[in-house]
């Protein structure tokens, strides 16, 4: 056990209302798992403190080679500082998360945004393992993408590559977005956007997408049509972003997709009629990794000299 | 002059109606340059027989590092080797470029698609140089472009990506594209839509987007709505792809850049209207190397070591 402990390392995934920690070996399996939810509400030291709690629980006993975090919110990935996050983590913008649990800890840490955390998990072990490259889309109460390329995120001039909910689709007309902007995909194939859609049409409060698909599945055509449109709004973006980026894989995860078949198949066919004729045999494949992604991505980060070496520049 | 010359290199812009060599320095600079029309219509040995008879010309009497070429076409750029390129260019598809180039010059050969040399022409010492990524758009007879990340351009798992002209555009509706999909971004956006869509409008023959810029300038509102509807579309889906991408620097050129600032105001302002908060600072340029980008590129593909070792692979 200590060989193969000694080559392990903690990642960490926090998140908007949980926050988990696992030790993760050196071939991305997850040897020990706590969870607690997320104190959103009361700051950064009480979310550190929870985070360096759950480090502490699993690492007991083992000497991990550092700690790797995929936080929610805009992460400098190159200082670990948070530069920007939405109010469900009061204050965290300005965290020097990386500075704070390496001093907690005495341990090399990284610190990359959880969805880019996310695609690294996905790319290393999961649905897109031995790919050169990788789009991942995650659908649920926004729209997500990252993009990896030769094992490494692509994160961006500011940090923030990656918002795929943020491109025009035609579906969303005159909709406005959560960003402010209108027309964006995430206004019109969000889990939300899906939900408030359903509740329009029926004229009743909708609060789940669980009940938009169980209604579609009861053999309601108001709620089947909200579940297609959505997922073919989905489908041509990425299908447009396939053509833009030419990946080898593209990964689709994220809670809209326990839609299941009647949200996939739409979806699926409508990104393979954009594609052009040279990216047409791109694969489509689910999340792999599932709620393990993020963790298993972020203990990648410090699993490796190659992103141990390059996360310290 | 033999100190400087030593540090030269060939670069050759392979294009469907023309081609250009020129013997680019280590700074970028342009010493000599040399072009004919591309023999299209007479197939691989005479395209190829041009290419070389420039870059004899411009090397003459020096000893270049090596020939760096940017084709039309879909170019595979670890083989040199053309995969698969329009009738405009007959039987280019198969064409080993690099070998059949390498064994008739003695030297080092690299060789890719001509908008990857743009973009690498711009990022080295163009609209972007010194930025840490930037995406290049390229407006004209398609609409094209491409994503340049610390120096190295993004080529995709099968050679094409940068097809920013196939991703969906609300503005295209259900017109055919030349991809053969529908609501394309470059069935609205390119200089040939433009120039059908004022025709249709105005209900006589145009030929050149120069007519339409003319007629706008002249006062015609048709042709002024032309000219801004392109440019709308346009600028909205390069405002999705910064929001995906956050490039550091956009950088767009092409002929539809040429109709003036009735183009690129609305361009610009429809290009800003997508964008998230965080990536509204992209700074946002026209290319500065115009016709030279290419020849510029490519002769950086074998200028440094660094690109020399990586295209060998």
């Amino acid at each position: 056990m200590s060989a193969a402990a000694s080559r392990c390392a903690v990642g960490v995934d926090i998140g908007g209302t949980k926050t988990v920690a696992a030790l993760v070996d050196g071939s991305g399996a997850v040897i020990g798992r706590a969870a607690e939810p997320t104190p959103g509400g009361d700051g950064p030291d009480a979310i550190l403190a929870t985070a360096l709690r759950l480090v502490k629980a699993v690492a007991d006993g083992t000497r991990p080679l550092g700690v790797g975090i995929g936080s929610a919110g805009v992460i400098d990935h190159r200082s670990g500082v948070v530069l920007s996050a939405t109010s469900v983590l009061r204050d965290w913008a300005g965290t020097l998360v990386r500075e704070r649990i390496s001093d907690a800890t005495a341990l090399p840490v990284q610190v990359v945004n959880d969805v880019h955390a996310h695609a690294l998990g996905e790319a290393w072990i999961g649905a897109a393992a031995g790919a050169g490259s990788m789009l991942m889309v995650a659908v649920g109460t926004g729209v997500g993408a990252s993009f990896v390329h030769g094992g490494e995120v692509l994160f961006g001039a500011h940090c923030v590559a990656g918002h795929l909910g943020h491109v025009p689709s035609a579906a969303a007309g005159s909709r406005l977005c959560v960003c402010g902007r209108v027309g964006h995909l995430e206004a019109v194939a969000a889990g939300p956007a899906l939900t408030a859609s359903y509740s329009e049409l029926v004229g009743r409060p909708v609060s789940t997408l669980q009940e938009v698909v169980r209604d579609a599945v009861a053999g309601s055509e108001a709620a089947r049509v909200v579940v297609t449109d959505g997922a073919k709004a989905l489908g041509a973006a990425v299908g447009g972003a396939v053509n833009l980026l030419d990946p080898e894989v593209v990964v689709i995860g994220g809670g809209v997709v326990g839609a299941g078949q009647m949200w996939w198949r739409p979806m699926e066919r409508a990104l393979r009629d954009e594609l052009l004729p040279a990216t047409a045999d791109v694969q489509v494949c689910g999340s792999r990794l599932g709620s393990d992604a993020a963790l298993v991505g972020a203990a990648r980060l410090v699993l490796t000299d190659d992103f141990r070496t390059k996360g310290k520049r």
